[in-house]
């Protein structure tokens, strides 16, 4: 099997994650899980989101979390970022880098950003012009690229389009999201092989989620395919795997114990991934959603 | 990635799962769960265990779930006989295949069937001679191939030894149990590249546990290296997923929703084997382990 040599974690837990759990978690709460990440040697960490607080509370201290923020070299700290007022507000904070999310799915746009695709990436256009002008990266998300909760599949032409357009407008990279979770191995493979005729390996990023258990085969099969930038959350953070219906982000700890058995770096120490992901849970009163920190938990 | 076009799936949940679960589970439930198995059209179905009920009581009523079975056409069903004199048993009982069990690590063999390896194997020669007579195929199992829980890391040598001795002594297939599932995709690809120069793919099966989470994706790893045997357990029985230390046999809904984005022949109505599963968990009064069966739940 030929893989990457080395692999990008992009940790969302402190924002994908967090966004998407029960109850109001404290500023201080997000700091040290921040810290935690760092510390166990994530160096790209999404610590926010600047979008209207009315619509994503949990987020709503974006500006507190950048600015009480450790700052650790060679750490990119990044935001997610609907619009121009949010970038402003993202660079205003200090954010490294920035992200725009649009959706592989019509509807799916519609009833999550309340827009067509089309709109919403005419509205990235402003973001990544003064993203340009200010020197700071954009990395695009696609969601639904593998099946979508209202019109089920998703032609990975349809993929292909968004990212085409997403790239053209200057994201240095596209993470595919998987944002319901039932895309398998087979349907990763599908998509890449039409996506990897357009575009270059590390344009592109996965992001999967486990609600149906195929989130590190699907990775895997990404993995097979040259993709080197995987996302993950820790501790499975922004969907109980136990909840019905739970979004189910794939645990950070799970993908770096795969990826140490496979041989390819990370920079992670799963040890520390572990005690971040496990304080973090403690702190919001659930039980991890890694199986791999389950089982070395003595 | 090239793979089998047709994967046979070894349903192990009423011997592997069932052996592993609290509590006496009644006669009818077993014989309820083999019917809904079959009906879902799993054509290998591990039946019971004629082992010394002191040792695993929750098997003492092999006997007479092969004599309450409802045969159906194509379907093996299959006991698991640690000597001759269980091989005896499953003969009379009209078991149509047996198995037996070995440990690719020294430790786990003495703590788990009270002998040496080699001792084990010579034991089972007696089970293979008088299967030979009878015409009856034997299956070998070996523990403990990608890790011990006492020893660590096993070397794919000492697998390779102990699958060679189980080929020659008769059996038709050996099946690689990843019995603490501490294995990767990675540990995995090693031990069939060491296998595979040795033996042929369609001499092999895998067994994965999914105590960290990788089983999907060590199962991937297998059927790229043309693997198209895969044990599994309806349900994840034999292992809750929420349980500390539990085995966690791979959910063969799961399994079956990978093969069947994949393109994958099985030969199994996923619907069907849903609700197989969630029948017994229902019976057993446990939660199924299977990720795709609680995401499909509407």
């Amino acid at each position: 099997m030929s893989m990457p040599e080395r692999v990008t974690l992009v940790e969302v837990g402190p924002r994908d994650g967090l966004q998407n759990e029960a109850g109001t978690i404290p500023l201080e709460t997000k700091l040290t899980l921040l810290d935690d990440l760092a510390e166990a040697g994530l160096q790209a960490l999404e610590a926010g989101s600047f979008v209207n607080p009315k619509w994503v509370p949990q987020m709503a201290d974006s500006e507190q979390v950048f600015a009480g923020l450790q700052r650790r070299s060679g750490v990119r700290y990044t935001a997610l970022t609907p619009n121009l007022q949010g970038f402003e507000r993202a660079l205003a904070a200090g954010a490294d880098e920035v992200a725009v999310f649009a959706a592989a799915s019509e509807s799916f746009s519609r009833k999550n950003i309340n827009c067509s695709i089309s709109e919403s990436l005419q509205r990235f256009e402003d973001v990544t012009a003064a993203a340009q002008t200010h020197k700071i990266p954009v990395r695009g998300y696609v969601s639904c690229v593998l099946g979508c909760p209202y019109e089920g599949k998703i032609a990975p032409e349809a993929v292909e389009g968004v990212t085409g357009t997403l790239l053209d407008m200057g994201c240095y990279e596209v993470s595919l999201g998987d944002t319901i979770g039932t895309g398998t191995a087979g349907s990763m493979s599908r998509l890449l092989d039409v996506l990897l005729a357009e575009f270059q390996a590390d344009q592109l990023a996965v992001h999967c989620h486990d609600t149906y258990g195929q989130a590190l085969a699907n990775i895997l099969a990404a993995l097979l395919y040259g993709i080197a930038t995987v996302d993950a959350s820790v501790a499975g953070l922004g969907g109980c795997p136990y909840a019905k219906g739970a979004s189910g982000n794939v645990a950070t700890e799970d993908v770096v114990y795969m990826l140490d058995g496979l041989g390819i770096e990370t920079g992670v120490d799963l040890e520390k991934l572990i005690a971040a992901g496990n304080r973090i849970s403690a702190a919001l009163g659930r039980e991890t959603g890694s199986r791999a920190a389950r089982a070395l938990v003595i």
